[in-house]
């Protein structure tokens, strides 16, 4: 049984180097961590290539050549053919060896992926981020970790050169699940701004007192007094800039899919997280995934010229 | 044409004496204004009656009698009486004169009122509260002013009497939008919460856990932060106390009947709003709507013993 | 007191001669009324003007020609005003004089409005029409009527004049209901039809095969069978001519909101009413409510190029 | 290389022998057929043991002795081990074999599983049924074919010894999604009726004569006309049973959930499906899955003495 040795101690491993994963991994590089890098797509190798990391070729290769490896990517499927699936890190599994999940994907698979990788005698978390790219470039990142408390102290350092803000949730899977409902919660409070500033201003308000009462009253949530989604009541959030940058709505899509596919396996009665799934849905298919999920109120306000 | 007199000048008159107005009522008298009192419970004068308050037989009667008369009632169809029926405000309006109604209405309503009285010459403004019943007891009540700055000036003196916040929303009929908006806010945001607590605790996290996460991250408001519905995260909220007290269900009910009427007057798109006014409705049809509203995280959970 | 006389016993009265009142009243006349017709727009009594109606100034001088009065208009606001507001019929109406209501407006007021017209001795129902204006055009309206069986008896052959499917509902106010609730119903099942069709669809099948199966087994709806709102699928229904002609989505929504009141002020949970009447504000408010309600299947199907 | 032998040929194998597998098989056999069973429940076999049926210790030992082969099973997790499995049928395909999953499952995953088989050269369709349990012990079923023409040819005199309605669908899974589709738009019209009916039994009207009005008007649907879940308005039906026997609550909630899992993948917006799964789910949240799925109705209704 191959077990660690020093050549694979000081090297991180990074599969998935996305607009989050390349950020992760240059944070990483940064503050001093040799790297071993794998990516579909070559264009996202070449910049932490030229500053040195190694370039496996399959997830196993990373798997192999690191004792702690770091996962960020885009959907269940994905993060189960590269730790399952043909060339993935399984058979490359040895005892001791930290994985890092940090995808937001299925709390559900996640648990059975710990299960799977606890049975090498290996450690794992889920450990799924807040805080956007920008966190991720600054290196500012909130870390929600899914594991045992000796698995939490094993990877904290690691992800502190990722972040500011570590998180121990509960056992393995409770980071994807915290990820999931914060983010359910979040669509469906920024709904609830929608609506009301919608409302409020066709009504004669104006809509920079209007949010302010909001936000010093039981009203008052991020949505509204940080990345309100009415235009011009707040500058430097997506709403003041055409609704671009900040959080996809396509994005948002997908992770309340996570929350309806958790609440209906759980058989937990989610009506709002079903119904703002399908506003966004909706949003995604009238060609608008791109936009921040702050423009739901665009969606709701329709045309003006009706 | 009767205008304002010294005989007038120093009273306040309130209608509406039920569990807020009868605390609002107390502070303007603690606070050294004499009364007149009127209210269609016997019992409810009677305290106030026994401190030297005068009781009159009218609406109309207290109209005669006060410069200042503030309305504090259960709905827009009461207060459309009290203004404007046999025995009502409307043949005693004066020029100058200055009438608050603090009662949660339509707005559509209120705008209509206002232009009557306006056309007597008189100031009027909607003044709903935020704060409960704990807030009317100790004058610390928030009122969402909606009128003219004359009008906001006129009323600021008296309502400061009853709380700590006077806040002026725009023209007239903003604070009831105001008001309106915020709850039905509230209500999509408790709703929100409920869903995310229900899911995770199912899905393995400890509840104090998860509502910590809340509180520092994205999804944070007022609902998770200072009100939480699950039972036992936080202490001395309604959850922790078998959901007594607090705002009760059918209240919420009653204004998220006001945004509905609102949206559709004003042909907004609300769906959330329409959604959770259906929730709040099941829950009072189920025989639970003198629940605190936070209960709808019980109504979505179900029997344990399913 | 005025009663009935031979002159006035001759003639029926219309007010409201728009898309569908125009028709009816051709009906009338063509089938041997004299009528007294009033519109608020001059261009729609005119032909009815040149084939010998008269034109009364006021509804009131209707009421005061004629012993039977037809009403169809546009929303419960302008059948309160002609028959309660000034120049409305309240004033003229005399004991056995018959009105008929054929308007689609609030069962709640219909059934206030029926006492008045009762405490002067006249009959009154509530007798709204399904059939369309090809319906109206060639005189085989459904009427669903709401009065006492005597005041059924009293309207049934002036009915028949406009319609071959005369349902007596039960008492006043009934035949708005049953208007209300089977629009209710259509507009949820029609939206059944188009998620069922587009999912179907978007799966692999041929909807012609898939509306066939839903035709002949648990799922054969009207709007399936009749009315198939997927392009193609059926000839000669708007859903194959661009969703032009037809029931307009704008009047869906108003029919909706009548729902949306009436089960607001009953009480009565009707969460997928309140859903549909928000999707059908979003076509509207996207510009598209002169469009069949089936054209509910293309807003969501969105774009084909997102 | 095993392939088709005479001693298998004669052989229909039946894996699955609940409520509806059990008739299913016993009306095979009825028609002359020799059976080899297999059921995890051994008093699900007893019955057919005793007429002679053979009883298979796996699916695999069913797949070897027999040419076709029928499955009946709960859910999509169960078709997967019953074919893919350890002692699954997968190892003993063979060329010229011929599958029948009468399962309600998932489409995407019957279309992969079709795949598979085809790589073996055997023929599968897939062919859920409507029709109930009184339909699989009349051997009256509807069965929704899904597979090519030859395949359809091949299985169509089986099927016709259980059902007397065979309809080819299209090709792979399109069984699998117009039985999705039906039951999805079924349970919403459902819904449809049992918000109109309550609406208009609150409001006034009798419900046979509502439900008679609806029945010959545009609202007309399977739901209202043959299956009315207002008690008392039709004979012979769960609403007028106490909602006992039927199609149970929870089964409806397992179909809405199928469905809702083929509209997320598939990325089609169906608001109103993802509205009633959250309806249905409440239901059995609180202990009322086993009820008629009209049962909707009282729970829309809530209780009496509120």
């Amino acid at each position: 049984m191959r077990s660690l040795s020093s050549s694979t101690k000081d090297f991180v491993g990074v599969v998935g180097l996305g607009q989050m994963g390349g950020h992760m991994a240059n944070n990483l590089h940064a503050k001093g961590k040799k790297l071993v890098i794998c990516d579909v797509d070559p264009a996202n190798v070449k910049a932490l290539e030229s500053k040195g990391a190694i370039v496996a070729k399959t997830p196993r290769e990373v798997a192999e050549r690191c004792d702690t490896v770091l996962t960020m990517l885009p959907n269940t499927a994905i993060v189960e053919g590269v730790y399952l699936g043909q060339d993935g890190f399984y058979d490359a599994i040895r005892p001791g060896q930290v994985f890092i999940d940090s995808s937001t994907i299925d709390p559900i698979f996640t648990k059975k992926l710990s299960e799977q990788v606890h049975e090498k005698r290996a450690l794992i978390v889920d450990a799924p981020v807040s805080g956007g790219v920008g966190g991720a470039e600054k290196g500012t990142l909130t870390f929600m970790v899914g594991g045992t408390s000796a698995e939490f102290d094993a990877v904290k350092p690691t992800l502190e050169l990722m972040g500011k803000n570590i998180v121990h949730c509960g056992v393995s899977s409770t980071g994807q699940v915290a990820k999931v409902c914060n983010n359910l919660a979040l669509a469906i409070q920024m709904v609830s701004v929608a609506e009301a500033m919608n409302l409020g201003v066709k009504l004669g308000m104006d809509p920079k007192v209007l949010a302010g009462i909001m936000n010093t009253s039981t009203s008052n949530c991020w949505s509204s007094s940080v990345y309100n989604p009415y235009p011009g009541v707040m500058e430097g959030v997506p709403s003041s800039n055409g609704y671009k940058g900040g959080f996809a709505s396509k994005l948002m899509k997908k992770d309340l899919g996570l929350g309806v596919d958790a609440a209906k396996q759980a058989e937990v009665s989610t009506p709002l997280t079903f119904a703002v799934h399908q506003l966004y849905n909706m949003i995604v298919n009238q060609g608008d995934g791109n936009k921040d999920f702050g423009y739901v109120l665009q969606f709701l306000k329709g045309k003006s010229d009706k």
